[in-house]
Parts: structure tokens; C-alpha cells; sequence
């Protein structure tokens, strides 16, 4: 059960009843999940969490199945299960299948076994893959 | 420092130098990363992550860059250094520029949020999330 | 369901029953909460545990309010559900509304994004914020 | 070591330059601490991530210290230095003092543990906590 | 709610199968629990885990009931109902009852609240810490 | 570099000095470890956990090694550095070799990776699982 009573779109503020109607536009949904209408008791919190999370989602170099892909990573990382639900639901509109997600949780599981193993023996950070995962400083840079 | 004194090569039993080897093979390195080594003192557990690892990495459905940038989602998550510098590294490797990793941090970042909003206001998986996170049977399954 | 029976009143042990008394006097309550008649089952946990929570959570420099709504945020970062409910109801009787435990909320959450996102880009901390960070030597302290 | 090379001031774009001095506007320094300069690699995540922050930081019901504590406690549960180190600072320069930065430990120690204990034990949540928990509906929805 | 349809037995490929009877066969269950036949999705997966868990569980210096008491640990520390449960469930099979669950309990929670103050504090580790935690070579590496 | 100044024994209160000869009578050593002094800083968190950590650790239906073992599985699923050298140090006198170790890290590792499946699948705990968890009632309560 939830900690707030959840706010139901004809007791919204004006404030929040603007993102339910982008949240509902944007997923292409006739309802306003709970986790938004949880947030609906803050409107500030919840306007600020929609319109960033839309910055954070939009089509960039990652496409949008893969950037659930990594939500998905993460939400089974923290074991939060609203997030695990909902992030699965939306990579699999996006194509997700079985085989998809079996390897996503394969990945997921075997570095929650490395994390641990490298906590555990606390070995240093190998020289060359410090450098390496630095990177290159961007062409624009080099060219300097 | 290490909590075991890392096996060096020459120090590792024929089990253990079984696994460097394809270590170096593999990764196309002529030296042991320090986790390796650690695990050098137990060989048992080398040779079942690391083989267990490779099942896990091969090409898919998923390529080894996304398989990559799913292993930085989820050591980011769990704080987990050395796992974060070696899987930035090998990202890197597969191409992974400062834009890409912005767009795994950001989307990384926002879901380690949203999970906690999740998890604190407690709100109950919606149904229709529930039943889109199951999926569709398999085509196979369907036929029957 | 519990990994243990929980251990009802008449039938716990002298030791334990202490506390349980202890517990329902404090609370001003005529029931024992699900997580003391667990530890029911181990008297010398329930008596550790309730006692240094005592200890912990009496008014000082911070007030009840407050120790409650950082119990909160801990148990939200954890994703524990049993406790994300007790402390809120517990805060909640101290005077937490809906709009403070947005407050409550918006922080937890935004810090849980930006560790991601420090744990990721794994920066050192700078020295003017390290220095900060330690404070002043005690007034006594400083007096030598 | 970082895993992108920090972008400095002379190095940033206009978006992030614009980020960069409202940053030393707002904290009054005339540096860019290093977490900041991770993300000048990703403007739109600087941008983000610094104006979300604001909202959330922004006194309201609960004032700045109360805020920096609570940030502590999330960064401490989660085992992120850079975080807290910055947070504790931030508070220093607020007015915490050992004795009130030990009972933040104190309280963040104890819920640790006890969030153990009950996801251990994995008790129900007691019907009378779930209903405090919820609070009562705000005076003007109940006025309706 | 699973976020993959479990596989039956009878619906199960032959891979999957095998590991199914294997699973069985070493636990003397006439039935697969669930979170076996979930991985029935992605028969690699769960060909994987099964084997490299027998290999990691099988005695050794450390003997069943010990490992499964480590296993309790991790997840409680994890919160992870299922395996919680689990674990719990093959521990109360090798012996443990309400005391030593106790203890197991007290540990780990224990535990998670120094974590959180070590981290919290930040303290530098010892140098007597860190050449105690790294051991002695073996005796025959010594003998070199 | 610790948030507190470490209080050295000159400087601390009678209360601190008194947990200090206690810590370092118990562990027969003639200094005080970090983690203590950073406390020394709150005398009363100092008090508070070095005696609870006593009545934890004390010898019971678990020995002492075993106790430490699963200090070391809970430090390092949470990532804690300086905990999981003090708990290696701690473990290694009391007789914890290179191969026991390997096993502590191999358990901790492997139930890392099926906590995360187990969460990312989210199945139900099985019913048969349930009621073994939850064990039998104590003989002296069945007697009833």
C-alpha cells in the first residue's frame, strides 16, 4: 500500500493535471500510472521527475529500447519492483522478447557476481585500464 | 591493497595458467588484469567466472557494446570502482564516445531516482503494467 | 511471510516479554509490532536492538522529527518496505505532510541520481571540499 | 582517476560555460568542482541534472541543513565518497557540528541495521502501520 | 508477478529439460521452483547458473550449512525476498533453527550498520588492517 | 580522508578513553583502529556500538570465524573498504586461509548473481519454499 494517497486526475492541481496530460499523450494511454499520481501529492517533484526524465529518453546516440534495456539493469540492481515491472513492460512495446531479456538479465546477474568479487578482493585498478577508459579527448580538443 | 596476494603468472598452478591464458588470448593482452590474479588463489572460482563469463558476453541478440554499457549501468549502481574503470575501458574499445557514456550516465542516474521514488511512495504495480512486463507466450507455445 | 512465527506476548520468554512491555509503553500502544515478535524469537537481538535504538533516536541536536525523516530516507534507499511504512507512520505522527515528505522524497531521490552519477564518472573529490568536509577541530580542541 | 576527461572552463561549450557560472554563482566560489566538470562532457546532462537540483534544494518545508543531512544519509547508504564528502561539507558550511554530524551517523548506522533485520525476517507490515503511513487525505480534498 | 511466463516441464526445450531433472535429481523435489523455470525462458542462462552454483556450493573447506548461512546473508543485505526465503528454507534443511537464525541475523545486521559508519566517516583503513587482511604467501610459495 | 578529526586518546572524553582501553584490551593490540576514534567523536555512538558489536560477536551457536565470514559477505555486497579489510584482517586470525577466503568470495559472488535474478524476474516465492523457511516451533512451544 502507498505512502500517500494517491491523487486521482479530478483532484490534480492544475499544475499536475498538465503533466498527467503529457504523460498520458506521450505513452499514448488513457490513465495516469500510480507512481505519477503518487507523485501527484508534490507537484513540483513530479513535474520536475516527468519533464526530466523526457530529456534523459528522448532518441540520442542510444536508441530508446536500449536506454530500457539499462533502466531495466539498474531497477534489478536496486531490486525496486514497480521500476523492474514497469521498465520491462516498456522495452517490450519497444521489441524486448524472451531471448532479449534473458540476456539482459545474464549480463545484469554475472556483474552483480564480478562487482562483488572485485569489492571483495579489492584489487587496484590496473594502470592500463585507467588510461583506457578515460578515453580519447575529442577530436575538436586534439585539433588544438 | 588486495585482500590475497595477487598469483602471478609463473606462481599459478597449470589450472590457473590455464585460465590466463585465455585471458590474454582473448582480450589480446600480453599481461593479467588484477582481478584475475586475485582470483589466481582459488582457482576453482577463476575458471568457473571466467568461463561462465564468456558464455555470458558472446554476441547475441544483444552486441558485446550494449552488453558492455549494461555492465557500466549496473557497477555505476553498485559503486563497484574497478568494475567501472574496466567495463568504461572496454566499452571504450567497442567504441563508446563521451556522448554515449553521457546518455548511460544519464539514463543510469535518472532510474536510480526514479526507483527510489518508486520504492518510497510504495505505489502497487498497475495491471496493465503487470501484464505488458509478462510478454506474449512464444510463437512456438502459441501454436500449440 | 515471516522466516520465523513470530512470538506472541504469552508466549514469550521473561526477557523478551521485558521488552515487548517496554516497547508498548514507549509507543503508547496495546500491541507489539510484527518486527519485535521476530526478534522475539531471539531475545538477546530484541533487547540489542530496541535498547541502542533508544539510545539512537532520543531527542538531542536533532529533533524526533527529523531522525525520523532521515530513517526514511535510508529505508527508501534500501528499498525496505516494511520499514519505508513504519518510519513514514512514525514521521507522520510527528507532523510529516504530504508536501514535507515530498520534500523527503525529491531529495532522496535526486541524491540517489547524482551518486550514480559521481560513482560513474568516478571523480576525485577536490581538496577545498575535502578540507570542508572535516570541519573544525573542537572548540576545546582548540583551545590546547 | 575519472572516466572522461573533465572539461574546464576554457574547454566548455556556451551550454555548459552558462552551468559552469551559475554554479560558482550560486555555491560563491570561483572553481568548478570536479563532478560538475565530469558532466561539462555531456552538456543537456549538466543542464539537467544542476537545474533539477535547484528545485530540489530550494528551502521550502524543510530548511537547507535538514536537506544536506538527509543527502548524507542517502550518499553514506550508498557508499558514494565523492558524495559524501561534498554533502558533508555543504552541511559544515550550514552549521553542522561533530556532535550533530554524529547523530546523523548514529541514526543512518541504526536504520541500516534494522532494514536488515526486516527484510530478514521478512514480516508483514502491521495493518495499523500501513494506515498511519497513508496519512489523511489534504483539508481541502477532505472539504469536498 | 514473473516478468517471463515460467516453463513447465513439459513445455521446456530439451536443454532446459536437463537441467530441470538435474535441478530434481540434487534437491529430491518432485517439482522445479520458480525461479528455475523462469530461467526455462533462456535455456543458456539457465544451464549456467545451475552448473556454476554446484560447483560453488559443492563442500569444501566451508560446509554446507555455512554457505547457506553466507548465502542468507547476502541476500537479506540485498533484500531479496526470494532468496531470502530460499536460502532460509535449505539452511532450516541442513539444521539451522530460530537461534542460530538469530545469530545469522544479529551479524548481518550488525554489520550493515558499521558499514554505513565506516563509510559515513570515511576513516582511512589501518595499515595494520591492510597487512593482517592480506595473509601469509602459501606455505609452499613461502618455501621458494 | 574521514569527515571527523580522529579523536587520538589524549583528546577524548573520560567515555571514549573508557571504550578504547575496552577495544584494545579485547584485541590485545595497543592502538586504536580508525573507525573508533572517528566515533570518539560522539561518545555516545562510540559507547552504543562498540558494546552492541560485544553481545553480537560473542562465541554462541555460530564461532567467531564463522560470525567473521559473514561480516566479510555483508561488507562486500555492500562495498564497504575499510569493513572488508578489517573483517578479512579479523577472519585471517582466526585461521581464514587463501582457499576459505576463495569460498566466502565464490558463496557471496554467486548469490550476488541470483539476487539479481531472481529480482529481475520477480517469480513468487514457491509455496513449499514458504513454509520451509519458516521452520518448526520451538519443542518447548509444540509441547503446549
Amino acid at each position: 500500500m502507498a505512502t500517500v494517497r494517491l491523487v486521482e486526475y479530478e483532484d490534480a492541481s492544475p499544475e499536475a493535471r498538465e503533466v498527467y496530460d503529457d504523460i498520458m499523450a506521450r505513452k499514448n494511454i488513457d490513465w495516469v500510472p500510480n507512481i505519477w499520481k503518487a507523485m501527484g501529492s508534490h507537484p513540483a517533484l513530479l513535474k520536475d521527475v516527468w519533464f526530466s526524465l523526457q530529456e534523459t529518453m528522448k532518441p540520442g546516440r542510444l536508441d530508446p529500447l536500449m536506454k530500457e534495456m539499462i533502466a531495466i539493469a539498474v531497477s534489478v540492481t536496486n531490486g525496486c519492483e514497480y521500476c523492474i515491472h514497469s521498465h520491462t513492460a516498456a522495452a517490450r512495446k519497444l521489441g524486448l522478447d524472451d531471448e532479449m531479456l534473458g540476456e539482459v538479465m545474464a549480463v545484469t546477474g554475472a556483474f552483480n557476481r564480478t562487482n562483488a568479487l572485485a569489492n571483495g578482493y579489492h584489487v587496484e585498478v590496473d594502470p592500463p585500464i585507467l588510461e583506457a577508459a578515460l578515453g580519447k579527448p575529442k577530436v575538436e580538443d586534439a585539433a588544438d
